[in-house]
């Protein structure tokens, strides 16, 4: 079944995004079915797409939750994530969410800094209570992706590194308010090589050996996200090969294995939908002019990221062109120098593997309202989030005028 | 009087921005002086910082408002600025936008394609009216900004070029629904040279002193706003001798002259207040991790700018650092490599002159509530817009599940 943009246009106008919930369960499950031979908990990175409808769907395929704010964490357990599935990771927790997270009774609290540990230690101690934790390691490796999205080297911010993990299990060990379960690395997102994640679960790996060794036990080993997708021609680690090679890095060792994807379960499912408003020349040069704009999707300007773009319906008089959007900034391009078909005004236009990190990081710059999202499952579509109005984007100022 | 920083923070939680009221009415009346010798309007850009009780401050002192969006022209009225001196410019007007400003009989729309010059046309035509206009001229000079905000050259979607401008503006005379009372240029954000700016009105004058000779009479000569502000060291240029360039440049002219400030305005009387949650060094690198993120100010990661930060109230054991936020990527920083003075939980930092471009464009990414707002004027604190809660986030997705 094929998503009528078209009439989807015209009942909810553009622009908006629309997700495949059924490209959604296929890579689930393509994931899910890769670590068949262990026991394992997929944790979706809510990050990447926090809808509501698309956690609930997730869900109802058995997934849990990876969070990075309580936020992240009331969106999960408002769809029904059950808390055993559930972790919180995140350089900088503060008191409130490390606080809520303790008596939400979630899996486990991902510490990532030895401040933390002890912020932890105080403020469970203070609830009467044994903190679950995995410590976050950052094993240095490289995972050549985009520096901003790469996690893993020690000049991150991310986790600690190996030695100070150990000296942190050991603390946690002795004391009577932590309870370290778990492990876990991520060494970035967008990954498009195999030999850095196994080099870093093989560091991994080899710690939880010597903890052992120090009767320190480690029930879940949580190699993060970070799978890459196809934007435009990537070549991709195959899932199978994936899981394989953790699998084997963890031989011998019995623990539930924990993989976090986001933009791997959600990217390649989603669509920006937008219509033409003007072609313009300005001298040699052709900007295709959108109603959607950097404020609905800001991966090209921020990442510089390539997103596939197709005018529906239309393949005639190609040419190069820059697709724009209104915002008042240079910075504000969905595409440079690509090569587009002629277009007129209405015309729709869709942006695909907008379905991570798309709606999830747009704003109401220059007092936009946020679009519309629509879920498409089973050859039907619906709304899953209402557009913004006017109305809403005042509504926390107005009363102090 | 100081801003009690220390206590505001107690009062209403961190992270959250301020701006100082009385410093904004110096910087709009030094150059509304500066341009005494003429008529003049101020249009303040209020893609800069929207905030209502903001734009409401500019009014009281007799600014008018460069609106970029149907909403930004709303909030425009909402606090009563007049019809009479607002404009609406933007490269991607809807019809629903153009046809609001219509009927809200505003002072003029600047259009900036020949295709939106023709849409215009028909859609006041269709609503009886006669649609004041100016157009947009790119000159074709480069700004010497950072590109993503530099938008004077023809290779920017910008405006329409001279030769172009010039038939537009015929055309528009022969139409009986479009009357040309401006001209615009305007040729990036942040500028701090004085001579691209001049020969970009030399440029526009000329071109009207052509009009002039085809009997069009352009009575507001728009200079666009890019005034730069000082984020570091930038040297500035002066506003006696900018508004004396530019008023030697229309000599002989008699027009009203428009600036359109935003950035100059407001960027250096806002401070984005944040606490530290922990420090923390990985490897030789030390990280000061704090309770604001890149969603509530995005310009260091988008742009790569530069913010003054300073502890509150501490200033030894000074070293080397990347103040970073709670999200989970690398490219969430507020600066990398600044020297700043040994911190604690809780420590206050103050991020400076972030009243622009900071609120605006922040975003609810890792489901991270947007901060609160408040002003300071004549030595008192008061809110200006409420923290979002998390019920706020998901309003608009939890009837669909």
């Amino acid at each position: 079944m094929q998503i009528n943009f078209k009439a989807l246009s015209k009942k909810y106008q553009t622009p908006y995004y629309i997700y495949d919930f059924d490209e959604i369960t296929k890579n689930y499950k393509e994931l899910k079915e890769a670590f068949k031979a262990r026991k394992s908990l997929i944790a979706y990175a809510v990050k990447a797409n926090s809808n509501l409808s698309v956690l609930k769907h997730l869900k109802n395929q058995g997934a849990g939750a990876d969070c990075v704010s309580i936020g992240e964490l009331k969106r999960a357990l408002k769809v029904g994530i059950e808390p055993y599935k559930i972790i919180f990771s995140g350089v900088g927790k503060s008191d409130k969410e490390l606080e809520l997270a303790l008596s939400f009774n979630i899996l486990m609290i991902n510490v990532e800094s030895e401040a933390e540990l002890k912020r932890l230690e105080i403020l469970s101690k203070r609830q009467g209570k044994i903190a679950r934790i995995s410590i976050r390691v950052n094993p240095n490796i490289d995972a050549k992706t985009h520096p901003y999205i790469s996690t893993g080297l020690n000049e991150n911010k991310f986790g600690v590194d190996v030695d100070l993990a150990k000296r942190m299990y050991i603390y946690a060990k002795n004391s009577p308010f932590l309870e370290a379960i778990g492990i876990h690395c991520h060494i970035g997102s967008q990954l498009t090589e195999l030999s850095p994640i196994i080099e870093a679960v093989q560091i991994v790996a080899s710690l939880v050996k010597s903890l052992k060794s120090l009767k320190i036990d480690i029930s879940f080993f949580d190699v993060g996200g970070g799978l890459g997708v196809r934007y435009k021609d990537e070549v991709l680690i195959k899932i199978y090969d994936y899981a394989q090679a953790i699998l084997k890095s963890l031989y011998a060792l019995d623990l539930t294995l924990i993989c976090e994807p986001g933009r791997f379960l959600v990217a390649n499912c989603g669509y920006f939908v937008t219509s033409v408003l003007y072609e313009k020349q300005n001298s040699n040069k052709r900007f295709v002019i959108v109603d959607g704009a950097m404020n609905d999707l800001i991966r090209p300007s921020l990442y510089n990221a390539y997103h596939k773009i197709q005018v529906l319906d239309k393949t005639k008089d190609i040419s190069k062109c820059n697709v724009v959007g209104p915002i008042c900034e240079s910075g504000d391009f969905f595409a440079k120098d690509i090569e587009l078909a002629q277009t007129k005004p209405q015309d729709l236009l869709i942006i695909h593997s907008a379905g991570a990190y798309g709606f999830s990081m747009s704003s109401n710059y220059n007092t936009r309202t946020r679009v519309a999202e629509l879920a498409f499952f089973r050859g039907e579509a619906r709304l899953i989030r209402r557009r913004e109005s006017f109305e809403d984007l005042i509504s926390h100022e107005e009363e102090f005028l």
